[in-house]
């Protein structure tokens, strides 16, 4: 766990190698203060551990499950197969650019939804934000602070607009 | 409006020739007795409709939106930009197969995320159940109705199973 | 079970629709009088039955399982990590001709095989004849049927040779 | 804006992180003499200002408006979908090469066109040659600088030609 | 010759196969009064033609051309190549679903532009509408038509919309 | 031979740059102790030592042979042509990131199956477990072997579980 | 043997399904008065027969040999291994629409070219003028064949714009 | 002209920067004693000089071209349209890792073959071979270094053979 509050999203790697793709993902939970777990959990090398995560995960209290893995990327579906909470799919780059990660990933057959975002470090970044999104549901604060989360965005594109004004007009 | 409560889910189309692409996605709202809209909106032909459409959305009353869309496919994109609420993405079959709508639908940058589904109507019927796990987050009956779902999920793949065990045994 | 001797092939498909692509399989395993099993059985709609037929396939006296599923194809890998059985995958067709099927069951993780075949019923036919080569390793009367099986083959091809020559001698 | 004459090409980035991508477009267009404006405009961040920026392109007096953007590429089919001026669409490198960009930029619906050129710095290139070219039917100097740079552009071939003689003969 | 006026349009295809394609590309024309011809013009069966009716188009009076091809799909890159006109591709379908026309078309080398629409009719109406932008940059009735089909376009979108409520509400 | 014992898996690669990409297939097999040969050996450079090494490979004793090429990659499906046994084929990275050399390898005509595995070293690993898998039908010691080899993979992932939560917990 | 002549040409098919594609290759050597002969002949199912038609096809007196197959399409590459002589691959359609035929005959390693041409019926005509192209540099009457076939083409060309012009002016 | 002798394979290229994946080719016919010369000459920035390269390419004592280009890759084709010697397509690595120029080299239609070889230097290699059979058609001396360029191949695996043994036996 890693903050003293009761965790409400949970992420699930398939490989530690995973990790670094996830950053983004973690650094905007904490810069939006939602208490998260994550936890390294192979849908192939510990099926059970990741059955019986998804299993209990609405009980013990998350809200919402973001699930990352490359290639043959059946975390998410898996994690999917043993929930009813919503669950997100991060497709990992791979041999063939993460290509096979997000088909694997989003190609679910009806009945069992994987919430799925881009490939690689923009969709970690858009995993934790659609949580968010999903939290902020019955949490005014939040949705005040992805207003507040957007407006910056704005922000930071009109500065780059400027800078790159000056750059050309100097040149 | 196709209830006479308000309305939580809101799908947009980006065309009336995706309505047979929804239709299970309409199907399954109804089946757990969540009110909806569905409106034809482009993101290119009535992009200030689906502007305003999203930008209202939240305030109107809707948890969840759902974008179906085909081809360079920005719906459920555009839509996104506008909200803070969760956008579901439907990619609609294309001359492409579908793979230029997953494509435009998943592959957002950082910072606008639309939860992808699988193309076409196994997908749609996802965007539903994804948007009622949302919606159960904070309504225990609906919770309830998930976990029945699943249940008759279940038995319907122990029927077919016992019918083709029928089948081999009379071959 | 199809035969009064103990079954030996285990074959699983995700859902019934995959039955006909999986006919030549089942009818090469009867050709070789291979005693065999079928079951529907679903990664994401019965996760626990695959868990568990998987798990208890190799005390239960199976040899070898073989798994058919299409889209976001869990189904061999699901059966994969709850058994140290060769396990062979058959990609079914789908909206992306079968190609996101192929890439979710070979992109396997280092430590979790699936022995891929091809794409539809050419690879459901081949996984019947892996699996029986499998077979003949402990079973020479086995070995002896893929000797005569590959010379009727050889056969067959001679034939339409003469046939074609002879329509075009006779054009 | 980078000349003192009234810019007649806006350049539009869906990121700062696509101007390197960009630079053979502005040195082009600097090469003809064409005053142009560069913008950095969101379809997704800043959903608004593209669409005013677009909407009232015509009126401020450009003529044509080149867009570029990687992954979920929307930015130049919602500049697109906001102005009856020619738009041109550079679709930018991404995770998957560039063809999720150009899938997104070039597929776009029946009433709404991009005119969609190669990924990358040559499709950047292009893209300036192209507004030229548009340019030149109500323009005959530059209709005359066209001719000139064609015949640079053999020149060079020729110019390559000699170089890679002399380096075989001289092997 | 189409029409009595001087013809500003030229529109080339591949083969004649390529016709149905095309057709809303001439519907869109004719809708507009924009005077165009049509040729077969082949870049590998006719390159002399190809590259004739290319070289001779702007003095002629042509001031779009449109060129349509599938497979290695040549003709618009070929007749760019002889002419500083905008020139416009349209892929047509082929038997890899126009995924090789599309890329034969695009991705042309810096020097020489091809404004690439998307894969079939869709893209043979965009083709119609992109040149007519360009001409409506010399001729405000244009503009103004151009203005018109737009607002016909969303009303036919809001039209979809109504039929679908009615739709919805009936059953 | 690199044992004193009867080898009984055979390894051929196409070429000795695929060398690299077999090191962990070579190791997992002296990792259980199987008995096994290497061979480079090429489909199109040395067809008739593969065809012959084939051929007398389940005389000579091996039980399982695994094939590892790129590109045109048909070594895997040469040497499943000649033999009875259950052959392995491992599709090695090549231009076009492996799609070929996968393709190559798994769409094999029914009458003739290639087992087929991952993209690369991920593949050659599984292509090593997969030949044990094989191995431990008629052999309850490797059987054993396979179920610790799970149990210290499980372990593996535990153990970067907790190194992450360590890290995640002081971060 | 087709002709009384003896045969130059070559032409194998790894099944008789591949018969209907190859249609127009032989249609072609016919209309050119080239003697062939047509063999079904598969790489995986009569590999001997392969390699051996192959071994001696030079002494024999063929000058081209022209393969066609589909899936993982190994014919043409196995053809190639065993003759120096020019080999022309046709990938026929498959369940991926041939791109599985397409890359298993062209990215032949270094040392090995297979001479590959269109998918399908394109292919197939195209291969027949491969060769006779190839039969021309030491026949001049093949070469006054040729010269006459390609002015049939552009005849058939501009024959198809009359006809289209008149459509289009009767309008 | 790279030899005394008059040159019978004629090297195109579609711009300089394909110089390296060239160069096995020269080497190659370097290496058999077969003059060629090497030409830089774009379909799209030089057509005329590639047109008519190509149609006084037989008069001038060509047997065979090569022309290789990335991307939109038309200078094999646009070649091939103007003469009836065979034509040999190299695929040079492009942004889509020569996927685009396969596909824009192979898919040309019926009437105008392009041989085309792997994408690349494997590619380039195997140009140079597929030329060398076709002239060795008639020069039997050729047809010798031919048979001896296969036993050196050969050679070569063996080689490698026994030093992967021998650093396997050792390790």
């Amino acid at each position: 766990m890693t903050t003293t509050e009761r965790p409400v999203v949970g992420i699930v790697m398939g490989s530690d190698s995973d990790y670094p793709v996830l950053e983004p993902c973690i650094q905007t939970l904490r810069d939006f203060g939602v208490p998260f777990t994550v936890e390294v959990c192979s849908a192939h090398r510990t099926p059970e551990k990741a059955a019986s995560f998804a299993g209990s995960a609405r009980e013990v209290g998350y809200k919402v499950l973001i699930a990352a893995a490359g290639g043959a990327a059946h975390l998410a579906g898996a994690i999917a197969a043993n929930t009813t909470l919503p669950v997100i799919g991060v497709p990992c780059p791979s041999t063939l650019n993460g290509l096979d990660s997000l088909l694997s990933t989003v190609q679910m057959p009806a009945g069992i939804p994987v919430a799925t975002v881009a490939i690689g470090s923009a969709g970690a970044t858009n995993a934790a934000l659609l949580a968010i999104q999903i939290l902020s549901l019955s949490d005014s604060s939040i949705e005040a602070q992805l207003i507040e989360h957007r407006k910056k965005m704005a922000g930071k594109v009109a500065a780059k607009n400027e800078e790159i004004r000056r750059k050309l007009s100097g040149a």
